[in-house]
């Protein structure tokens, strides 16, 4: 069997574009269609039950798309709604970033973990319980890094004030020796130079995108609903159009998007 | 006459809370309503259509509390949406933080204005024609400054961090040599500390909020429409609550607000 529907993504903005991209070079065949809730971005600095409600009105655009499998390519919004979404959208399969991020952790880890994210992801304290659950004799340690965002999407990558930034972030990490580092938000992968500069070469920087394309493949592989084909296309969907998110869509997937179309969710 | 129904403000977020304080110094009397949309925020970020159906929304929301002037107290609704506003909101009077901003600009400058705001503002080019409607012969030089809001919502007033992105950003004013520099966001104030460290003291800084406050004052003095009281009140409303917003609020307007309530705009 084979399963021609294209895979649905989304996210607050761009964020997710890092996870597309992984899960993109692992199965090149597929149709994708992303959304990026960007009239609402950023999800991180808010409540649960707004993100909760956003992530939803995001989920059912996209499966009236007729969609084979949802990958919510959201830190915040998986930490705050997965168990709301697979709920309200059985019976289609529905992938966060968080569970893959925190499995691969717990996996690699020799002792503690940090957890850095949104303050909404901090907050909920999901990545925590999902590391102890499969290890409870690690420690974990977390940090709220809201500059991060906004240091990616000013283009700063590697920047002198991104590096002093992440000094200031990271200080408690490397207090508690942590060995292994979860970049629990999909703009995090952007950062990632100035991130490994200052944990030092011997942590590992889990970055969720890949543990998600791996399980993505998996889950399709298993129950045979690959699409069979040598290159599939991406639908991007934004809910709010501006200059920036062109910008930065270009650095991320430079291969480019075959169409990108302005939509206007309820809400 | 006395006219003792209630001073309507919204904004963004918190930022406008800076506006607020200066105008509720001027004229304690008055009750006011404030509105933050925090669900949506930032809005300096997305499209012009986009910020003007969610400040539509916003001000229709305070318009239905029978309040008898409205202060537009964000640059970056007042900039993309306030004409739509005027002619939306008639006869219900519409004050902005733009003209106020850029008149004062225009009145103390010797030759050079520089223009901060988020990348919205910055591209409408709002403050540029208001500043030269004044006074055609001045020069005008612009700079969006997409991590101020973000540093101001971090609580890094005068940090180190901030105060080097304010180096990189406010480079542009320097070389031009502006004399004056209007601060086109409203959360810009609480960054005065170390935008006047690197413009010098020399620079003229233009807070809208003292501008506007005036001018709120001349009109409801005018118009015999004053509440005549010792004391008012404010009511806080917000689109989504999260302990952010409670620490910054407490920080602007430390002398306690009467009500902080949840409310659910279409949207």
């Amino acid at each position: 069997v084979s399963d021609p529907r294209p895979v649905g993504v989304f996210d607050s903005g761009i964020g997710g574009l890092t996870v597309l991209a992984a899960i993109r070079n692992a199965l090149p065949g597929e149709n994708y269609l992303y959304l990026g809730d960007t009239a609402r971005l950023p999800y991180g600095t808010k409540s649960s039950e707004t993100v909760t409600r956003y992530a939803l009105r995001a989920a059912r655009f996209l499966v009236a798309q007729d969609i084979k499998l949802l990958v919510v390519a959201c830190n915040t919004a998986s930490a705050a709604a997965l168990p709301v979404l697979e709920a309200a959208l059985l019976p289609l399969p529905v992938i966060g970033v968080v569970i893959p991020g925190a499995a691969q952790a717990a996996r690699v880890s020799r002792g503690a973990v940090g957890v850095i994210g949104t303050e909404s992801t901090i907050a909920s304290s999901t990545y925590t319980r999902a590391v102890l659950n499969r290890r409870p004799e690690l420690r974990v340690v977390t940090q709220a890094c809201p500059l991060f965002v906004p240091l990616a999407e000013e283009g700063w990558f590697d920047h002198p004030v991104t590096r002093d930034v992440a000094r200031i972030y990271l200080a408690p990490l490397l207090e508690a020796s942590v060995d292994t580092v979860i970049l629990g938000c999909t703009h995090y992968p952007l950062l990632k130079g100035a991130i490994a500069q200052e944990m030092g070469p011997e942590t590992n920087l889990v970055d969720s995108a890949e543990a998600v394309a791996a399980e993505v493949a998996a889950y399709l592989g298993k129950e045979g609903r690959r699409r069979e084909a040598a290159l599939g296309g991406l639908r991007v969907y934004i809910t709010d159009t501006t200059e920036r998110f062109r910008r930065i869509a270009q650095t991320i997937i430079p291969s480019g998007i075959s169409a990108l179309e302005l939509v206007d969710l309820p809400g």
